[in-house]
């Protein structure tokens, strides 16, 4: 590998139309809905001006160019290459801060508090047809995640599906992250669904934001503590529902959802299912449901889109699994590293080895996109940074045995893994 | 501390009467109801027995005289002796394996599923009144956990806590794990609640087992994957929404849903409020809720009562906190380490200093539960463990800044505690 640039690959941006433009890609029978619907976003920018002008403000006048690149696929190259990333992954909801780049009846990172299935599936087909435009523009540096409101309707999902397979640019599909009052991801009506985006290929995405607000009472604390897990959440009901075992081909990705949710889960979830006095009851009624332990699917079947990853994070790659973890700017929102990314991969990557770097910047996003390295190596070449440009020891490689060296629990607990 | 034996705690054991013995302290409006519920029971049972007589009949024979300690207090003393523990907690449901010892309607760990308030309380009252006798044998042995079902009815939840207040013996109240259609636990309905837990020094608690089932399409797995977020997920509803802030004194217990948890709860929530670039716009929005970090709660009003902890959990026992985490047996439950306790101390505790051993096994629970030490002592001469039973050596001692030590983030996001 020695001092070659990496490729990196942003496993976490956002993209999205001024909302009044969503207009055009709309079905007309919904344009009083959605005359509606912008009058009420307009509204609501109206009273967070009112709270927070000076941020909002000062955000999105000093970043006045960059944050065109949300729909403007010459200006997002542009801002890709300023940040030295060769590809990225496009969500929905590209403005984080007054939310007037979202899909139209917010069917984005909050579908699943959109009631009316109806309105779910036209705002989604909308922004699908924008993102298919916008990801026909270099689709070799673009993955696109179309919108699918899965649990509000499973069969038309379905058709949404193979209406996505059919996208130059389009690698992925999203479902809301809440099923609310609708059938868990666990039931079997969703089967065809997962069956569909298997055979498509197509990664199933949730993607942090949503969470039980009506439980909260305005306490942002109490958001903060728990968004990460319903975002999570649907991978383990995939999991343990068997889904992974049906089709081995299927993958699930929780984005900007952080990684450290990984470790705790990997231990426990082998403790329960392969060893340990308390719970041999347990693991004697879960036998049949999958055929490997459930760390065994991290890195195969479910991954994190970890955005900028923590050190903590960083530290643990190896319990995570370099091969289940994916770093992301998460441009164009302000929580992101974008504009500042390479001082950001400078200070958090310096002792992280040459060959995991790769992987976490870029290898593993490759693989679960399909995204070719071979087109986008050129690119990284142009814009990219090497491991000596991070301040690494471009030498300095992985043991072989790293990952598995990690796995204490195998030996705390004495389960044998069903891979070597 | 030399080779003293220690004071053992359990902050995890369960009591409870064979059902059909509830009546007595039922009130005697609810008998009919209380009938229905029995033969309901009993043909539970019957169906468990169906499915797995070899497990049940072995553990309710090989065990016969031990599991009478769930309601007869000299056994319940001769088991605790015989398995070296001074004093223990009492939770209700005795019969983990076909629910033949929970009280009435069901009050007591699925209470939340009750969704009869009338019940509810009738349940919870019976089995307070069982309590408030069993525990007047032998009260410095013991700490009963009345049930209380708090979001069925927060007023006549502030008479329960009176009430509970007056019994010897009686050391802390339960509440429903899942509040489900009810009101949060972070709504303001509670507050006299919180206000007379904290007046009348009764930890509140939850314990693992209630879970939205519904969700699950029976498959075990996923239970598993989220028993332990349900349970302790009213301590962060009630941290963020000010209640320890209102009342300094109050204190919530976590029970036997472990206590890794708390690691990446402590950093990440420090991370939000402290520091980090990312989270500015969201600390500006907590200030004031809270008034020190959210980690510095653990230990003074947050706790768990991890039943037998994990290697892992003792190895990160000083980011967990050995001032917050409390050992239990979970007698009379199969999955606890009774009757093997000593073996399980043995084999578990070898490494650990004696201080912090002293902490986790009962110094902590002693706090929380104010229990008294000197008298606990002769009884933990008479039956406990020194150092040099557990293979420790008696003169290892933590380091002085272990704790503070362990708090690798204050470093890396540059906060500042609240406290030296």
């Amino acid at each position: 590998m020695g001092n070659e640039k990496y490729v990196i690959i942003s496993a976490d941006g956002h993209c999205g139309l001024p909302i009044h433009e969503y207009e055009r890609y709309l079905d007309p029978g919904f344009r009083p809905a959605f005359a509606t619907w912008v009058a009420q976003k307009e509204a609501e920018r109206k009273l967070k001006l009112e709270s927070n002008y000076e941020f909002i403000m000062g955000w999105e006048t000093s970043n006045e160019e960059g944050l065109r690149g949300a729909y403007d696929p010459s200006v997002r190259d542009k801002e890709l290459d300023a940040d030295g990333v060769a590809a990225d992954v496009l969500f929905a909801d590209a403005d984080a801060v007054t939310g007037m780049g979202s899909p139209p009846f917010d069917a984005g990172l909050a579908a699943g508090m959109q009631l009316d299935a109806e309105l779910a599936f036209a705002g989604a087909r909308a922004h699908n047809r924008f993102l298919a435009d916008l990801c026909s523009t270099s689709p070799e540096r673009r993955a696109g995640i179309a919108l699918i409101p899965l649990c509000h309707d499973p069969i038309r999902a379905v058709d949404e599906v193979e209406w996505a397979a059919n996208q130059p640019g389009i690698r992925g599909v999203m479902i809301p992250t809440m099923w609310r009052d609708r059938p868990p991801y666990s039931s079997e009506v969703y089967e065809p669904f997962w069956a569909a985006c298997a055979a498509a290929n197509l990664p199933v995405h949730t993607h942090s934001g949503e969470a039980p607000h009506e439980d909260y009472n305005d306490h942002l604390g109490i958001y903060l503590a728990e968004v990460v897990w319903w975002a999570a959440r649907p991978s383990w009901h995939l999991l343990f529902s068997g889904a992974f075992e049906r089709h081995p081909n299927l993958k699930f990705v929780v984005t900007e959802a952080a990684a450290y949710w990984i470790a705790d889960t990997k231990w426990k979830w082998d403790q329960y299912m392969g060893g340990g006095h308390t719970t041999k009851k347990m693991a004697a009624l879960l036998e049949g449901k999958i055929s490997k332990l459930p760390s065994e699917y991290f890195g195969t079947n479910i991954f994190a889109g970890a955005s900028t990853m923590s050190k903590e994070e960083l530290r643990r790659r190896n319990v995570l699994g370099t091969d289940a973890v994916m770093w992301g700017t998460d441009y164009p929102h302000p929580e992101g590293s974008w504009p500042n990314t390479f001082a950001k991969l400078q200070k958090d990557f310096v002792d992280i080895p040459v060959d995991e770097t790769a992987r976490i910047l870029g290898g593993v996003a490759a693989g679960v996109y399909g995204l070719d390295l071979a087109k986008l190596q050129p690119i990284a070449d142009r814009i990219g940074y090497t491991p000596t440009d991070l301040n690494q020891d471009p030498d300095l490689m992985a043991s072989p045995t790293a990952e598995r060296d990690a796995k204490w629990w195998l030996e705390d607990y004495g389960i044998t893994p069903t891979r070597p």
